[in-house]
């Protein structure tokens, strides 16, 4: 049933696999033995939670491929994605002197990703890393493309780099042990693929959510290819975001500002970019760039998922505050991602703050 | 007298050029209205010595090619170039808002570029950033080739980026300034481009210092211009240091530990590298790979630049700890920048912890 499904990401000498096989923690050792084939010693990276399960499994996988292993365990959550928490990890990789040769290894969410590429990116001007996702989001999204950040007390991933990881490998068997919250976080992420760029892919998730909810081994391992292809697509087209790769920030405009005025706490990354999508639907169909009915469409499949489309109540000018941090901005415009219908998304200057004055009085 | 001379360092889609011309700080705001057409805003970056002597002259510049400009002044000194001034730095620019396509300039020495240069490449992923190099080893090193970093406690440089200027502009009359120490010191980093690869130089070096102590015109602006040529065509052909770029670390290896035994306070840059280049050229001889007298050259030029040629005493221990944790070691082995005779330097992985002891004991 275990079927190997494998997406080369090509960006010339930085190219990499996007490795997906159920059960395939335990070779994890083997495969970095073929990708750095020099390499004595690695440093695994996690987190309280992701520790406790999957480590010792992966450390035995090291193990039996002979590679030398330290291990650093960092706090849980978004909200410890800080530059706290990022000098504790540098201080780490110090103290492991770890030469500009051996990789360090993810393993976790988007989280840990983020803070474990953006510190490869920075020791030593960049050393290898490796993408081992234990979060949905985490393996349709955050794992791939190459955008690793911290956040700042002014906005969410202000501070990281562009920098592409040597290898991303998959096991979806680790989400057996995933909160049902988080895979339903992380299937908006497998949402906005449908929505930015693939009217079919958002037709099979309406027909299956109940298969891919309930881990239905083939469908979920369906929808991680193809959501990576995407990425990897969108990626490959627009490495540095300046232009395509922006639409994969639908719905993050009003997320990242949901989850900056919530301090990080209330929702998790995906929940907030549900709704931030639904507010880009809204502002959307008001602007009249698509017909009604299309918020409709997104908030039924949101609920199906058993998401929260319940939009947070602040001011107009607690929004406009909270997204004028946003890293997508040029100049002064904010700049929005909006569709014209399912499949089909843009990126818009032209929003004023009128019409978000309008949007948000329209959720009160 | 004063011409312009201009390098183009050409590295595909981020190539830059070099501007190097007597007088020439007044014509930065043209400069870079031309460099970044669609930004109106940019941040100067500075330091408490530069900022009183040059920032208004800097801002007048701006402002008279239209630009609103921001300010930001760092203390001085290499032990400032840490963590701590790092976030100063970065705070300053999540509070300016400046957006993804604004510039910031770096107005400093090597660490005011080296610090900058790394905030630039961190902040929002990474921002346009313009090299105005006030230092002599800035023009004719640091500012070029898009090295950045900051020092950790455990090493210097060790945690920074790769990433490119999109503007060097060098007005050597800001030389005229510079403390004579600090003169000494970048003089030391055009005698390693003479070492590590044009004897020719180096003999110009040799018949010249007198003049270039004496900042002629004409032979200062020339020196400058070969330096940037021959650091440009090192990083063209090895960005990220895979192989010749470790030729232009020639004295940094004992260089660094130099630095950081002595908790860069004794000695500047430039004199630790001298000082590091002695102990390389002994080595060589030393180990057999140049004929005796290298050393005995190069200290005369030392010499005659008034730089420093005494080695600090310290334990082989103290020696090999130090240098353990440089970036440029590759698995455990201490990698040295050695040399077969002036013009000709070579990476070797093959000295071991007893040739150190050696050499050592032999300035003791």
């Amino acid at each position: 049933m275990s079927h190997e499904k494998l997406y080369r990401l090509d960006l010339g000498d930085r190219a990499y696999d996007i490795h997906i096989e159920a059960g395939s923690l335990c070779q994890l050792g083997y495969a970095m033995r073929a990708r750095f084939p020099k390499a004595k010693r690695c440093m695994i990276v996690s987190n309280t939670v992701v520790a406790p399960l999957y480590l010792a499994q992966v450390e035995g996988a090291l193990h039996e491929a002979n590679w030398d292993t330290q291990s650093v365990i960092l706090p849980d959550g978004e909200v410890h994605k800080n530059m706290t928490t990022w000098t504790t990890l540098m201080d780490a990789l110090m103290a492991s002197k770890l030469s500009r040769t051996e990789p360090v290894i993810a393993l976790g969410g988007g989280v840990i990703g983020d803070m474990v590429g953006f510190a490869a990116s920075c020791y030593r001007r960049g050393i290898p890393f490796v993408q081992v996702p234990t979060t949905l989001l985490a393996q349709v999204d955050s794992s791939v493309g190459g955008k690793t950040a911290i956040n700042h007390p002014h906005g969410k991933n202000m501070i990281g780099a562009f920098y592409q990881p040597q290898l991303v490998w998959i096991d979806p068997c680790v989400l057996q042990t995933l909160a049902i919250r988080e895979l339903r976080a992380g299937i908006a992420e497998l949402i906005k693929y449908g929505l930015i760029r693939d009217a079919e892919f958002f037709a099979f998730l309406q027909r299956n959510m109940k298969g891919i909810l309930s881990l239905d081994a083939t469908m979920i391992a369906d929808v991680i290819y193809h959501s990576c292809r995407h990425k990897a697509e969108v990626v490959m087209a627009d490495e540095t975001e300046q232009g395509e790769r922006a639409l994969l920030n639908l719905g993050h405009t009003f997320g990242h500002a949901i989850e900056s005025m919530t301090h990080y706490q209330r929702y998790l990354h995906g929940e907030a970019v549900a709704l931030g999508t639904i507010m880009a639907a809204r502002l959307s169909e008001q602007l009249g760039f698509a017909e009604s009915g299309l918020e409709m469409r997104i908030r039924a499949l949101y609920r199906n998922t058993a998401l929260d489309v319940e939009i947070p109540t602040f001011t107009v000018s607690e929004w406009l505050d909270a997204m004028g941090h946003d890293k997508k901005n040029v100049g002064s415009t904010i700049r929005y991602i909006l569709l014209r219908e399912v499949g089909v998304a843009f990126v818009c200057d032209s929003v004023c703050d009128a019409d978000i004055d309008t949007l948000v009085q329209s959720f009160q």
